[in-house]
């Protein structure tokens, strides 16, 4: 007997679609598979006008063809006035906030993010929710998510119904924090579930599996898998997928960013099942994130089954190539189809 | 008025120089600058008889050209009867330990010591050092040098006459034992002094500086570098320089290994004067070694003056290509000729 899944609209809370050429590539993956996605605004020159959203929006539309896909918008933060929010409240899920300007320590990095205080109020009162990278740009970078977290203290404590999303959470001391705060929850990864620093380098160093924040120790790794296969309500599914060329992975200089875009769906259920919570990957995967940000994404069923799929060793156009996560590997599960 | 200085048979007491192509192409950057050094045996296959080290040795010396340059040789210590070390014995500078069959725990690395037991207790009596590459193939990687030393200290404590050579330590935990127990000594790499985890994926990820044992933290970094600094008679340059090419290194599963042969006077004169320590070069790149070992170099007086050199972007001839550490950067000391 063939065993069979349907998951109501899958949704990835954290998605690098690129533009472009890359855009073209990778947008299928997704919009295949997923009923809605997050983008993320930092792609060149980074999203920060209404023109550029729409633009973008629009070009992401057209890169996902035939395929039912709504891509939630988010705009790159940075120092808005009041009436540019309530205008842009309308058109994004959140508002996406870099640590560029944040710096070594917990003091420096407050002051940063205290330039960016009225536009972190008027988000509040419009409910617009804050997306942020919790890193510090310090040493050791294996440290950066943890030194990141008195900054996010502040600004949870300081603005309590501004909703928070720690994206890409990677570390057992900020899944801490998550819990501590009503207003903190947080994307996970597929990468995060899975991988330390020993399968970056334990033995070869694999440049497609460097990304940031950078995957951790197998303590990390534990935690984050663990609030994953319980669905806890605070955390939602986010690939962070982002996909960058082979050639600029392959090089003296690699990118960090793991495109993992063609294993999500196969391989979450893969280890849902493998841990006896296959009944759990709906909440993660579609109901938390519906709940945590109040979203209604379109109605799309995608059905599984338990037979072998193969990820792709690589993907590409003709003016493209990357390399995914668990390139050429095999997976017990596939995407049957949708509806 | 120009500053010069002279370095009396500088020694580079860890040193890969490869075969073939690649032996062609990297044994003159060594060769040039210094009057000897300790050739790694873990070629493919590795040295484990005298003819394969005779041979070697002949390659070697044919790569250096009309160079003065002393390759003081190494074999790969297996389970080698008695009268075959006694043999090795004349050929010898030490014997290499590599933690092939030593896994995850200190107990089970034990018990693969045990196996070698025999062998440690015969060196011990010939007078024949141990080369050791401390670490474990234990998670998560940045600990497994760590995890090592308590291997070490049993090593130690039960042949206190066998002389332990602690390879390209990297670790302050890593120096504490050295300094605890007088029958180990260690070599210090030009990148252990100067490089942390930062360097090799804080923004971007360079495969040309990933090697084992890691680089680590500003702490180990700042540890390993002022033993060095201080010329610590424990201690002795090596520079682990071990060529990859390009193509290995640029690649979804780049080798471990640092190409530093091009830069290492040099650099080692510009951090040494930086620190005002330059009086201790010539005790960290050749007296040391002298003690430690009881050997006597060849005369080779190499003369450096302050003048601007630059580490070359690429080292290549025509079959081979590696890129050297610090590639394309300025130094303020340059080699001005050899005596």
């Amino acid at each position: 007997m063939m065993q069979t899944m349907t998951i109501k609209s899958p949704l990835d809370m954290h998605l690098h679609l690129r533009d472009g050429d890359m855009l073209r590539l990778v947008a299928p993956y997704s919009a295949e598979e997923f009923a809605g996605g997050v983008i993320m605004p930092n792609i060149a020159p980074p999203i920060t006008t209404m023109e550029a959203l729409h633009s973008y929006r629009k070009r992401i539309l057209q890169a996902c063809g035939e395929n039912l896909f709504l891509p939630y918008m988010t705009m790159f933060l940075k120092n808005y006035d009041d009436a540019f929010l309530e205008e842009a409240a309308a058109h994004v899920i959140a508002m996406k906030l870099y640590p560029a300007g944040v710096t070594t320590n917990s003091e420096e990095g407050a002051k940063n993010i205290d330039s960016l205080e009225p536009q972190l109020k008027a988000m509040e009162a419009l409910n617009i929710p804050l997306s942020i990278h919790a890193e510090t740009h310090s040493h050791n970078l294996f440290l950066r998510e943890q030194n990141f977290l008195p900054i996010l203290e502040y600004i949870a404590k300081k603005f309590p119904n501004l909703k928070i999303i720690f994206e890409h959470i990677s570390s057992k001391e900020g899944l801490k924090l998550v819990a501590d705060y009503e207003n903190i929850y947080a994307t996970i990864t597929l990468h995060h579930m899975t991988l330390t620093v020993d399968d970056l380098m334990g033995e070869k160093m694999n440049p497609h599996l460097f990304c940031k924040p950078v995957v951790k120790t197998e303590a990390d790794r534990d935690a984050v898998l663990e609030v994953a296969l319980n669905a806890n309500p605070k955390v939602m599914f986010g690939s962070d997928s982002a996909p960058h060329s082979k050639e600029a992975k392959e090089s003296a200089l690699a990118s960090a960013g793991i495109f993992s875009a063609p294993a999500l769906l196969p391989k979450l259920a893969e280890i849902f099942e493998k841990h006896g919570k296959l009944e759990n990957l709906q909440k993660f995967v579609s109901d938390n994130a519906r709940a945590i940000y109040g979203i209604c994404p379109p109605e799309k069923l995608v059905l599984l089954d338990k037979s072998e799929y193969r990820v792709p060793a690589t993907c590409k156009n003709q003016k493209a190539e990357v390399v995914p996560l668990f390139a050429g590997e095999r997976c017990s599960w596939r995407v049957l189809g949708v509806e």
